[in-house]
């Protein structure tokens, strides 16, 4: 199935004859050249780039392989760009960038941004991914999108909205760990706090995030101590799931024993999202005592992101704001059916859903 | 035919199932990836890498339109993508990069190269494209090809033997004026010499260059001035065309008038190759006295570039050499058929024909 690639770059019109040839090519194109001269913003219009989306990555962070490089990166990238295009019919252009110098990445990327019209950024290891996202995003004028962490971000949410209603708990009321301090858990706990819930320790491994740990902080994770574990929590991941309704998982494989899921409160719901190999499998979670319990097969990012692609497009915001993520995962959320916590991923009409009201909200300021 | 763009990156695989998924992105081509990662030279297999050419422009002389700017330029990026896919079977990616600095257009290009086999730069400006294109080649692994220095020196000199067999003169013979000393004036000449013609003359709108001339240099007229011009002709374009018998024009719309081609040796060759409107039209030339007179319409650097860029991909040559251009120019000239100077482009036969002569000359060393 990866034989070659999967994707590539094809033409949309045909080449059969001279005149086809005069017309794409000189000397006919001059003509539409000219009219953009005259109409700059007619580029979207009479060329790819108002449906092109980058794809950028520096192999840093690949799926939960860690640092595994641009080439070894690209199998993922061109998964991607098929989701994209399948699922919100835009067309994802994978870039490589072989460097680990977060000024370079910002320049390179800056310097191709004017032939897209989004620029994801993947599989870049925090905090890297915080300064470019952030960096890149001031210097050019198309959103900048790290579906690591806002993609994965709106999933979890929509799948914890979809888990209040169906356990019948209160976003103010649920306590939450999550486990990895990362570009997702990171960006999981921004988002959350964001949405209005209130109870969450972020652990990664020298175990709980608290304003003030010494040991492997950076300044992203002193932001987020600083406004999560209210209790000043302190110790390993398995001291602070006790007295936990929810575990999220952004970590690493098989971090989670049975025992611990016992150790939590009544009914825990157990979200073990570490790719390829989860923190916990969830029949073993479900066994400990769990109520619900899945992991990244079905809680998958590639839920959010060809929505909240599509819809961005369509509107050609500047920017995705957190309005339009939550309307994306309160679209999610409310097509799951029956006791199911997501809706089915090859259920186009849902990514539609998703890109409308992603463009509402995208529309209204 | 423009709207919407001529081109989409798409997928070359099926997205129908959540098994599909499972295999297409996480968690199967976590495989792939570790797959890649032992064996860093499989990504041309298992990737789009081997088969994905970039197209990178800057818009600053865009055909015969001059600096209209990146998103101008990019209309014909697309047609040339077009082309690359149709007749060679690559993947051709656009890159637009907005600035006129050399230094940071090679930073952005040297650090998206990962990304592809092949790198074409296109319609950038002389001198700049020349310094690119020096300083690309010399920083990354790959081959580095600015077509409208090569592409149309390859299929100016395919022409020319063609023409040279048709009414029986010899290179060495032969007494070309070339006006135009931009990047294709100049690569021409470069190529013309290298294949032993002996006799030329380049021109720009300051007149004939020679060694010494003070007016409108840079570097690269100042060493081709030195090159050719062996009997120091000073003068206007109008001056030096006496007593040549071929007129080779890379530079403006109607520069040549009628009286211009009488004044030319006996029963001379001119080919008008400038974009979109020629430096005299054929008819014009033919009726002025002309044996051969042809336009850029037909003396097109799609007839070449195919199969100089199938041939480097197949045999992954680290860059493209004189000998390899040569092979591709003689093929071309010995597929025209009759009294035509070059054969039919929408012969794909022919693509393969320089495809595989390329690559023979590309695996001798």
């Amino acid at each position: 199935m990866h034989k070659g690639g999967k994707v590539a770059m094809v033409p949309r019109v045909r080449l059969r004859s001279v005149q086809d040839l005069r017309k794409i090519y000189t000397p006919g194109v001059a003509e539409v050249c000219r009219h953009i001269v005259d109409h700059p913003e007619s580029v979207r219009k009479y060329s790819s780039i108002g449906n092109t989306v980058c794809i950028a990555t520096n192999g840093s962070a690949v799926l939960g392989l860690g640092n595994i490089g641009v080439w070894a990166g690209m199998p993922v990238m061109e998964g991607k760009s098929v989701i994209v295009s399948t699922m919100a019919g835009a067309s994802c252009v994978p870039i490589l960038i072989d460097s680990d110098d977060p000024g370079y990445i910002v320049d390179v990327l800056a310097g191709v941004a004017k032939t897209f019209s989004l620029i994801m950024i993947e599989d870049i290891a925090a905090p890297l991914c915080f300064r470019i996202e952030e960096a890149l995003q001031n210097r050019v004028g198309i959103p900048v999108f790290h579906d690591d962490q806002h993609g994965t971000a709106t999933v979890v949410l929509s799948a914890l909205l979809r888990i209040l209603k169906l356990t019948r708990r209160k976003k103010e009321d649920v306590r939450i760990a999550i486990n990895g301090a990362g570009a997702a858990g990171i960006a999981v706990a921004r988002m959350l706090l964001e949405y209005g819930f209130r109870h969450m320790v972020l652990c990664d491994k020298a175990g709980a995030l608290y304003p003030g740990r010494a040991e492997d902080m950076n300044p992203y994770k002193q932001e987020i101590a600083g406004m999560t574990n209210e209790e000043k929590e302190r110790g390993a991941l398995s001291d602070i799931l006790r007295h936990k309704d929810v575990f999220i998982g952004l970590s690493g494989p098989n971090l989670v024993r049975a025992e611990m899921v016992k150790n939590m409160n009544k009914k825990p719901v157990v979200l073990a999202l570490a790719n390829p190999v989860p923190e916990i499998r969830p029949d073993e979670a479900l066994k400990a005592g769990a109520s619900i319990a899945l992991d990244g097969k079905v809680i998958n990012n590639a839920l959010a992101f060809p929505g909240i692609i599509r819809g961005t497009l369509d509107t050609r915001a500047p920017r995705i704001t957190y309005s339009m993520k939550f309307k994306a995962a309160e679209t999610i959320a409310s097509l799951a059916k029956g006791n199911a916590v997501v809706p089915d991923f090859m259920n186009r009409s849902l990514h539609k859903k998703v890109a409308r009201a992603v463009a509402r909200a995208a529309s209204v300021r």
